[in-house]
C-alpha cells in the first residue's frame, strides 16, 4: 500500500499517520518528494483497510498494491483450476458446452430440448426452476417441481444439470437436485447467498453482475472460496452499456482479464450478453477465441411459447450449427471437450 | 402495445400473429404502410408478454405503450404518497433528514453520533447492523447486537431508526427493532428479499441499484407494493459511471424523473453517490433543489476509526452546517420537516 | 510519480529503470517492501511521460501524483476566475443566465425569443449558426447569415451573444460576430479547434464531452489556456448513461468536482443534459444549488416549428418561471447576477 | 414512424397533428386503443423530423421505423462492400492486417517496424503524423515530415499506408501521401472533418467514438458516403466503460451488429480497445471470430522509447505470433487475406 499525502500535510499529521500504521505491526518507508510526501507500507497491508487510511487527516490518496482477493488469485494458485461437474470438466484446457431453455416449463418440453442439445454436442444441461424476474407479474418459475423435471431429464439423457438458486433458504434443496448451482448476475453481490453456496458441496457458476468490475467479480468468487467451496466457475454475460443495439454489452476482454489474475475458469454467455439470436453465434465464437472455458447458450424449440426470455434463445438447429463451429474452433485452439458417457437417447 | 413487422413479413406470418393476439381476447388494428406493416393491440396488453411477441416470426420490434409497473404509477395514484416512519413524514411536501454512521459500532459511539445529528436537525437515525461488504474479509456488522443498540439509541434520543436488511431470513427480526427497513443498492433486484420486506409491516427504504434504470427501480418497488406494503420510499444513491472523480455518478435527474412517473417519495443519498466528503454538501443541496423528499447522509465523529466507509462520512460539525443550509433551502421551496417530540438529550 | 514494480522484477530491470529516470535529471527513492518494490520520483515528473514508464520492463503500475493540467489547476490560481462576456460576469460569485433557441432560424423568430428571455432575466443570448448534427440530412444551420442575425438581435436587446464554432477555419469569422465562442460536446477533444479558439481573443464556453472525465475536460481547457486565452467557462451538459429515461445523464457532482480542482467557472446546461422540458427546471435549480456559475437553457416560442432540437426547449413562459426560481435561489446562496444596461425592448 | 398520443390528448390536438402530417404529403392511419390513440405515418417519413413531431402538443412518444442512415444500410446495398486500399481488399471475405507504430517517429524506426510487420504478414502499414493528444504538452506528431516518411517506408516495403487526419485543412495534404485516411474516435462526430474526407478520393477508416452507438457510427459513415466517397471501413476500438481493468471496453458484438445493418466492412482495433499488451492477442482473435474484416494492431520495437502510447503496442515478435494465429483462424473461417506484391525487403 502506498499513501500519498496532501501537499499541505503537517508534520504532526505525518507523525500521527506513521504511528497509526506502526501500531498495527507494519513498517513504513517515507519518501519526501519535491511536491509530495509518500509513505510506503511494508508488511501485511490487509491489517489496515484502505478506507481507514483514507480517513486520516493529511492523506490525499491510498494506492493498494496487492489485489484484495487472495484465494482466487494466481498468487494463491498459479495453474488453472479444473472444475468437475459430475464428470464434465471446465477449465485447464477443457471447454464446457452448456445449453438448455431459460426456464424449465414442462417435462415434455425439457425432454425435447435436452435431446436436441445433447445431439448437437452440449455436455451440461441448463434450465431455471427459480426465475429472478424484473416484474412481480412475470412468470417466476416452477420451483421444486422444476428441479425434479430438470434432474430426471438430465438423468435420462446422461447430462449433468445446472440451475439457478436465488434464495439462501433453498440452497440445500437445489443442491440435492442439481450438479452445479448458478448464482445469477443480479445476485452477484448478494453476499448472504454467496456465503450459503460457499457452504454447499456443489460447483458454482457465478455470473458477473451488470455493473461489476473484474475485481468485484473475483471478490464475489472469494466469498464462495473462503467458505471452503473451491469449485467456482466465472461467467461473463454482458455488462450495462449505453447502446440499445444489444441487451447488454458483451465484455469479451473479461475472459483474458480474469485469466491474467485468477486461476478460476471463466465461460461466456452470449445469450444474455447480446439478447439477440443473430448475435449469439458470432459472440460465442469470439468468447472461445478469447480463451473462454465454456459457452452457455439458451436453446428453445418454440421461442414463441417460452414462458421467459424466448427471443434470446436459439432454435435447436441454430444451436447445432454454432456448436459445430465451436468444436472446430476448439480443435484449432487445442481445447478438449468432455464427452458424456452413453449414447444420445 | 405496437408491433412493427419486418419488411419481408409474409401474409401467413401476419395472419398467424393476428390470430395469436386475438386468441388472448385482444383486438388488433392493422396499418399497412409504404415500407412496413404495423399492428396495434387494443385491450389489456399485459395478457401477452413483450418477449413472447418478439419471438413470433415476422416481428421486427415491439413497442410497449403502458409502463410495466402499476401500483407505483401515477395512474394508480395521482397524488404523492406520504410515508410515515414512526411519526416522521416523508413525501407530499415533507422532507426527511436521515443521518447516522455507516455501521453501528458500539453503544457509546452510536449515542454520541445520535446526539450530534439530532442536535443538528436530523429526524431519522440510521446505522447498519448487517453490512453487505464487497470483501469477505471486511467487517460484516454487529448483527442482532447492533439492532439492539440502534433501537435503544433511537429511543433515548426520540428518533425513529432505519437499518439495512440483507437476508430474507432476518426480515422479521429487523422489523422488530427498526422503524424502517432499508434494502441496499446491491439487493435492489434480490426479488426474494423484496418479497419478504413486502410482507413486513414496516416502511421500506429502497435504494437504486448501480445499473438500474428508473423503470427497474419502480419495478422493484412494485414487488414490495404488490405484497401489500405501500410504504415505500425510493432513494437515488448514484449509478455506475466511468469517471473515477466520484465513487458513483449522482443522477440527480432521477428525482424529477421518478416524480413524473410515480407517487412514491424519493430521497437522495449524496454520501454513497459521491464517496467524497467535500462533494456531499453541494450534492445534498442539489437533490433538495431538484425536489427530493429527504436527504440521507452518513455522519461519523471519528472517520479514521469507523469500521466501514469512514472516508465518505461527514463530521458532526460538517453535518450541522449542511443541515442548516438544507433547512433554508427547504423553507424557500415551501417544504416541511417533521419535528421530533421531546428535547434533544 | 510512484512506480510499482512487478513482484518478479529483476535487479537488472530495477537498475535500468533507475538509470533511465536519473538520466532525465530526476532523483529516485527506492522502497523495497515485503511483496513489491516501489520507486518514487523526486523532481519535475513531467519530464518522463507515464506511458513511457509503463513500457519499461518490470514496471507493474505508474501512479501520477500531480494532475496533468497546470494552468487550469487551483495550484496555478487558487482564487476563482471571473470571465467577462461583454460586461456580463461569470464565476467568482456571479451567475450567468444564458438562454435562446438551439438554432438561429430567422431574424423575426430570434427577435421574439430574445425579447422574451431578456424580459425573463437572461443576460446572455445564445443561438446556433453552425449546427453539428448527427445526420447529414438534418438542418445544418444558417452559417454566416445566422451570425449576423444573432449579432443584430443581441445589439438590439443589449445582450452579449454566444454561438458555437465547429470549424477551425471559421473561428475568426465567428469571433467577429460573437462575444463568446462555444465549443460543443462532440468537439471537446477536437484539439485542432481548441487550439484555434485558444488563439481567439474572445471568451470560450467549453462543453463537456459525453464520455469525458473531469480530468479530460480540464485537459481540453488547458489546450485553450495554453494558447494564451484565459477566458474559459466550463459547461456540464450530461454524460452518456444507460437509462433511456433522460437523453444524457446530468452529472451535477461535476460542478463541485471541478471547483475542487480548478479556478475556472462552470455552468450547467439542463436542456441537453435531460432532453425533457419537464426535467429542465428541477435540474437547473439542482445545478445552481450545487454551486454552478450559470445556467444555459434553450428557449423557443414554437418548439413544433423549431428546425433543431425543439422538444428539449422551454417555452418563454416556462423559462420566465424557472428564471424567477433561479434568482431566488441565487439570492439565498449569495450569488450576484450581472444586470444588462438599458431597458428591455 | 408511429406516433403515440398522451392519454389525455384532446380531439383538437389530434386533428392539428393529423393536418400537420398531411400537409407534408403523408398519409395517416389512426388507431384508437383502449388506453391510447396511435397514429401511423404512411409515406416518406423523412419529411417530418422526429424532433418536430415530439414537440407537437398531445404527442407522448415517436417511434421511428426506418433507420436514419440510408446509403450505409443493407437496404441500399444488400451485398457486403469490398474496399480496395491500393490493392489490399477489406470486406466481402477479405481480412486486412493493419499494423505499425502509434506515431511516425523517424525514418529509421519506421523502416525497422515496417520490415518486421510485413515479414509477419501485415498488408497495410499504419503510423500517425498528426496525433490527437489529450494533453497540449504531449507529443503532437511530426506533421508533413511524418507523412513523407510514412509514404517512403510504405513504398520501400510495398505496403499501402493509412494515417490519421485531424484537421479539415489538412485532408488534401494527407490524401496526397496516404492510401487511406483515418478519422479517429475523438473526431467521429467532427462533422466538418467527415464532410472533407467525404470529398477526398481515398478510402476512409472511421473509428467508433467512445460514447457512440452503432447507429451514431453508421450516421457518421453516412456523412462520408453522402459526399460521394463510398470507400468507408468502420473500426471498433472500444467504448467507454466503468472498469479500470481495461483502457476501454471492447464491444466485440459491434462487429455482427454492424453487419446486421450495413454493407460496410468493419475491422477491430484491440490495441486501443484494451490498452494492455497481454489482452491484445485474445481480443484480436475474438474480433476475427466474430466476423471482423480486419485487425488493426499497434506494433513498436521499443515501446519504452515510443513517443506516444508505447505501453499498448506489441513487440514485433508478439505481433508475428498473433498474426500467425489470425491467419489460421481466418483459414478456418474461409477468409482471404490480400497478398502484397514483391518480396519482403
Amino acid at each position: 500500500m502506498i499513501i500519498v499525502l496532501k501537499p499541505d500535510a503537517s508534520n504532526e499529521q505525518i507523525d500521527h499517520l506513521i504511528k497509526r500504521i506502526e501500531s498495527e505491526g507494519l513498517k513504513t518507508n517515507v519518501s519526501r518528494g519535491a511536491y509530495r510526501t509518500i509513505i510506503g507500507l511494508i508488511g501485511d497491508e490487509t491489517k489496515i483497510p484502505v478506507n481507514t487510511l483514507q480517513s486520516i487527516p493529511g492523506v490525499a490518496q491510498v494506492v493498494p498494491i496487492l489485489p484484495p482477493y487472495k484465494l482466487a488469485s494466481l498468487e494463491a494458485q498459479p495453474e488453472p483450476s479444473v472444475v468437475d461437474v459430475a464428470g464434465v470438466k471446465i477449465g485447464g484446457g477443457y471447454l464446457a458446452m452448456i445449453a438448455g431453455p431459460c426456464a424449465v416449463e414442462s417435462a415434455e418440453r425439457m425432454d425435447e430440448i435436452a435431446a436436441s442439445v445433447r445431439q448437437a454436442g452440449a455436455n451440461i444441461l441448463r434450465g431455471g426452476a427459480y426465475k429472478p424476474r424484473t416484474s412481480p407479474y412475470s412468470y417466476q418459475g416452477m420451483g421444486k417441481e422444476g428441479l425434479k423435471i430438470l434432474r430426471e431429464t438430465g438423468d435420462k439423457h446422461g447430462m449433468p444439470v445446472v440451475t439457478e438458486v436465488t434464495d439462501p433458504r433453498c440452497v440445500e434443496l437445489v443442491a440435492e437436485y442439481a450438479d452445479m448451482l448458478q448464482v445469477g448476475a443480479r445476485n452477484m453481490q448478494n453476499f448472504v447467498l454467496l456465503t450459503e453456496v460457499g457452504q454447499a458441496r456443489k460447483p458454482v457458476l457465478l455470473k458477473r453482475g451488470m455493473s461489476a468490475t473484474i475485481e468485484d467479480l473475483l471478490m464475489s468468487a472469494e466469498y464462495i472460496l473462503s467458505q471452503g467451496n473451491l469449485n467456482v466457475v466465472l461467467c461473463e454475460r454482458g455488462v450495462k452499456g449505453f447502446d440499445p443495439a444489444t441487451r447488454n454489452l458483451f465484455d469479451v476482454a473479461a475472459v483474458p482479464s480474469c485469466k491474467q489474475r485468477s486461476h478460476l475458469p471463466i465461460i461466456v454467455d452470449p445469450s444474455h450478453a447480446t439478447g439477440k439470436p443473430a448475435l449469439i453465434p458470432p459472440c460465442a465464437l469470439a468468447g472461445v477465441a478469447a480463451g473462454a472455458d465454456g459457452v452457455h447458450i439458451e436453446v428453445h424449440n418454440c421461442p414463441e411459447k417460452a414462458v421467459s426470455d424466448g427471443p434470446q434463445a436459439l432454435l435447436p438447429e441454430q444451436y447445432a450449427e454454432v456448436a459445430e463451429q465451436i468444436r472446430e474452433l476448439a480443435k484449432l485452439l487445442g481445447k478438449k471437450i468432455s464427452v458424456l458417457s452413453g449414447e444420445p437417447v
